[in-house]
């Protein structure tokens, strides 16, 4: 496994790659890598010949009073990690290389960023699509793949992908979720003990929507209540936004007619975060 | 000459001539086009094995009350001048290819694109840069042409492809004129004969500007208003800017120390004309 430092290396490589007739997958990270990480690695391990992650905590997908500086870090860990599940190459960008002076470009997915955490985290997503688009110029992958715990940020990549003209498959990785139900998240390490039991109502107030839908109910405010008191009612627990939208435009829906999905983001004591379930799939996740 | 009208086409032929070991040059165009366009086509020829040219007035450039509808097309005549210079294949799409429904992609060059036929023309470098970088990715250019005619955007353009890692070498081709003087340009054909005559102060005032930067003049104040006074005192001439700012990063000066360039936009009757000079370079163009 190769640790790449620099852009003109990680391009070399890929380069070569590409030269000898390999196909390149891609796992774009921010590090402090967990079980949801390894999964979508091995996700697109299966479908390419070379694996390549990247580890980069983007300083431009951070509010000015979000936890950037405090984001945690571990890469000894991460590196293991990667080295277990046969990644093969490791890139490792610093800021001043990937926003050198003079830097001025960004790239917005409108519409779909409007809402949900785009709202609550102005900047955000201008920020991540403008990270994952010079991240897939770099390593010229012919698969990426994502988490379906960013819901969000998963529609507005894949739309980005389409609506550029890439040459770039997305594979969506499920949430993965502790065995609580906790859904997998760097940020979960924030948590005290206490904390940890309280945001546990994330993941049960979803459950509580599924069999809400599954009987039969189809209003999005009647769901969105039910989550909202369960989650209200839970100490140190204070909702950012509970959404319930269209699963692929996430835009408002008056009935739930064709798949939705109920995004939510809570603070739990200070710590952000973020879960979502969609209703009316074939297969409820 | 291939003609070539689909986005799918047009990126399986690029593919062809890679895998065949060929460079590939490319020309963005808006069609109409005129020896400006063609000496961009020759240099650029000069450098890859193989030359792309696309024809695609591009909707999401032009402002509300500008001049889409009527913008000049004749793509018989393009066509037989592509095939003069020997272009290999014209690219295209049409507006509802490059913009589907539900299209919500785009690409900023913040900063410098804030000034000039920034300020004065809203939105049209974000569209600009969006269709250019969709260009590239269908297209796959080693190398891409642009004219100095349109400064700002041969600046806006640089920065991009730097700035989103695009593995592309930009050449600039210097303003193509008349005999007379008159940069060329697609909307000259809106002049009436009177008007065509009117709008030679355009380049007379920058030969100016030149004269006083080569006697010494320094102060960009004093440079302007002299343009400013020839173009002014000219009948049906209205300015809609005229700058001398930092060659590079397009940014106000207080005095010229390094390459500087005059850059200007007027009405002459309902035509909206640009032109510029660069001051401070080796070669004074």
């Amino acid at each position: 496994m190769q640790l790449i430092e620099t852009i003109a290396e990680m391009k070399a490589w890929s380069r070569a790659a590409r030269v000898s007739g390999a196909t390149i997958g891609f796992v774009p990270t921010m590090g402090y890598l967990h079980e949801g990480h390894l999964s979508l690695m091995r996700q697109v391990q299966a479908q390419t010949d070379k694996l390549v992650v990247s580890i980069f905590v983007n300083p431009t997908q951070f509010g000015p009073n979000e936890d950037l500086a405090k984001y945690p870090r571990d890469l000894p860990h991460d590196t293991e990690l990667c080295a277990s599940v046969g990644v093969d190459a490791i890139f490792l960008p610093t800021p001043a290389m990937m926003y050198p002076d003079g830097y001025h470009t960004y790239v917005n997915v409108e519409n779909l960023t409007n809402g949900l955490c785009g709202a609550a985290r102005p900047g955000h997503f201008r920020g991540v699509t403008t990270v994952v688009l010079k991240l897939f110029n770099i390593v010229d992958p012919d698969v990426a793949a994502f988490g379906r715990k960013d819901y969000q940020q998963l529609q507005v990549l894949k739309r980005m992908v389409v609506d550029l003209n890439l040459d770039l498959k997305i594979l969506e990785g499920p949430t993965v979720r502790e065995a609580d139900g906790l859904a997998m998240s760097s940020r979960n390490k924030y948590l005290t003990a206490e904390q940890r039991g309280h945001a546990l109502v994330l993941s049960k107030s979803l459950e509580r929507a599924r069999e809400l839908y599954r009987s039969g109910v189809r209003d999005p405010q009647e769901i969105v209540a039910a989550v909202k008191e369960m989650i209200s009612a839970t100490p140190q627990c204070q909702v950012d936004y509970i959404e319930l939208v269209d699963a692929q435009h996430l835009s408002a829906i008056g009935m739930i007619v064709k798949p939705a999905v109920l995004a939510l983001a809570v603070k739990v004591g200070n710590t952000r975060l973020i879960d979502n379930a969609v209703l009316g799939e074939d297969e409820c996740r």
